[in-house]
């Protein structure tokens, strides 16, 4: 306990007193509805228009991030967009973020600065206040937890649960390539193992690594819907594979869905690295997780201001629960879709 | 890799498909402004009125709390407290909780289950719903990370800055039981690890092991000065020592302070116990921590409806900012108060 309190009373020197204090000073206000940040027992906030929303999520060292590869910058920038994207997956604008990081005694004061750079830098580019938190010490390993809360009107908020039967299923973006550059990273550390002079061969990948390493959050999404005028009648965030949040907007929404395999989106570095290790797209699609892209349900009356969009794509459609959530396979076969997120990438 | 994939997918398992979802089940929302709780991407409030308060803090094993002598459910429902007495601390009404929890394989599913029921105890005590995070793996320990969101009309908000010259400084309850407490709980894990037939001796300290195992949040402390038509001038809650609260409420507000030894409100109790240990009150006091009891200035007008009140006691006034921060001792002597937290408490 003398050794638990020693190292509890140094984070909180470091936490309260010094360099946190200090960190956080380069993270100003800028949004409306935050009238108080860090420095009291808790931030203030003025929510005048609409409805309020949101969520949390943690990140821990050796589950959802491995430091031999990823920079605390990108770690920092990370996190805030796994948050960040379940508020735009509620068709609604972030405005502030509140970090808990806990920290072991082997990361010191310049991993710390990092780290809270790559949140500063995701701060700035998406406009969100950074109002609270805290910096604690852990006894092993990293840990961060973000609390991110946005805001929309009542109207526009878009839950899981309003698909309907003859809906279109739309995703942005592509699918599976951070998956295939965590395999590209996990190979290269493995190399690197064997041989500490070898120099990772990731040239030509850069792509897949950035999808990985700093994804970015669809604000964009968010944006492009509303001067479409388009309203999604239900919408989740792509973050454990399209095959996982097809069946929570299914169950939901409480509808059947088939999802056309020939229409998933896919870069074609995805073909390129799936073929060297031997993995099928479709199934780093579905399953291989972290897209942070949106998928969404839209109104059959939305077809063409969808149809033809760059950023969109249409995958399927909405059928009545009794049909379950399947994939239609390229020879026309209904395979139902399974909720194995990363586990059926596994032999 | 395969081995953190392996336990990241069992976690992903129980927590979005098995345990959680059951486990949650069992949190209604009672609060008007909780529109949707777990179950989408982000919960969805409506805050009408006033101003939104929002704190975020976490409780990391080992250095928080220690399982040794601390049942899950005490842990649930103080890291619940913690978090509620931020909000307290602006004057404000908490009314949703968001809690992340990393567990390592080491905890079953009984053990996620108490803590929850301690979680769930909480909310129903202080009329608080549970509207989001996450149940996630690691490697090592158990780190409960909770955001706690919270309303107050705008007149009513109570910072640390607004303490002025001859305000009266106010504690509520009494301060240092839940540091001795601890050094019960340590002294007798001690006892135990000597000889594990030792039955605990901790018969007759009830008040100091509630204090420090299943503290309450001041809830009852903003209902009696709104009762009693008081708005503090200043307010933090009392987390690290009664001196470090005062040190932030002087840095804030740019005043000094006087505390008086005399008046400093201790539980007979707490007498008994410092002797024991070679402790001298005062120093628990100051910085023993973990009280959560509210520090507050009022307005010298509000003297007469302080005074009196078996819930507070009058520790202090407020000066100019150049006489500082300090204790004023029964002989009469200024001694600037430190933030050394429990740091002071080591020998």
């Amino acid at each position: 306990m003398a050794e638990q309190q020693e190292k509890f009373t140094d984070l909180n020197k470091l936490g309260e007193f010094g360099l946190i204090e200090h960190i956080t000073q380069d993270f100003p206000l800028r949004n409306a509805s935050s009238i108080k940040g860090i420095g009291d027992d808790c931030a203030v906030l003025e929510m005048l228009n609409g409805q309020t929303v949101v969520s949390s999520d943690a990140l821990i060292e050796g589950v959802h991030f491995d430091l031999t590869y990823v920079s605390p910058e990108h770690l920092g920038y990370k996190a805030v967009m796994v948050n960040l994207s379940d508020v735009y997956a509620m068709n609604a604008i972030p405005k502030q973020i509140l970090v808990n990081i806990a920290v072991s005694n082997r990361f010191g004061a310049e991993f710390l600065e990092s780290l809270y750079a790559g949140i500063r830098n995701a701060c700035n580019e998406y406009e969100v206040d950074l109002v609270g938190g805290d910096t604690t010490s852990s006894f092993s390993g990293l840990m961060i937890s973000i609390t991110v809360i946005g805001e929309a009107d009542e109207a526009d908020v878009a839950y899981r649960s309003g698909a309907k039967e003859n809906d279109l299923l739309v995703v942005s973006g592509d699918l599976g390539a951070a998956y295939l550059g965590l395999q590209l990273l996990e190979r290269e550390k493995e190399v690197f193992k064997e041989d500490p002079d070898m120099q990772p061969q990731l040239q030509g990948f850069e792509y897949l690594l950035q999808r990985q390493l700093k994804p970015e959050a669809r604000k964009d999404v968010v944006e492009i819907l509303k001067a479409l005028e388009v309203k999604p009648t239900s919408m989740i965030d792509v973050s454990d594979g399209l095959s996982s949040e097809v069946l929570h907007l299914c169950k939901q929404s409480e509808v059947g869905m088939a999802v056309y395999e020939e229409k998933i989106p896919l870069d074609p570095k995805v073909y390129e690295v799936c073929e060297e290790f031997n993995l099928t797209t479709t199934t780093v699609a579905l399953n291989g997780g972290e897209d942070y892209e949106l998928l969404f349900t839209v109104s059959m009356e939305d077809h063409d201001k969808i149809k033809g969009n760059p950023n969109f794509t249409i995958i399927g459609h909405v059928l009545e629960a009794s049909s379950g959530a399947n994939l239609v396979t390229r020879d026309n076969q209904y395979m139902p879709l399974t909720a194995q997120g990363w586990d059926a990438l596994k032999k």
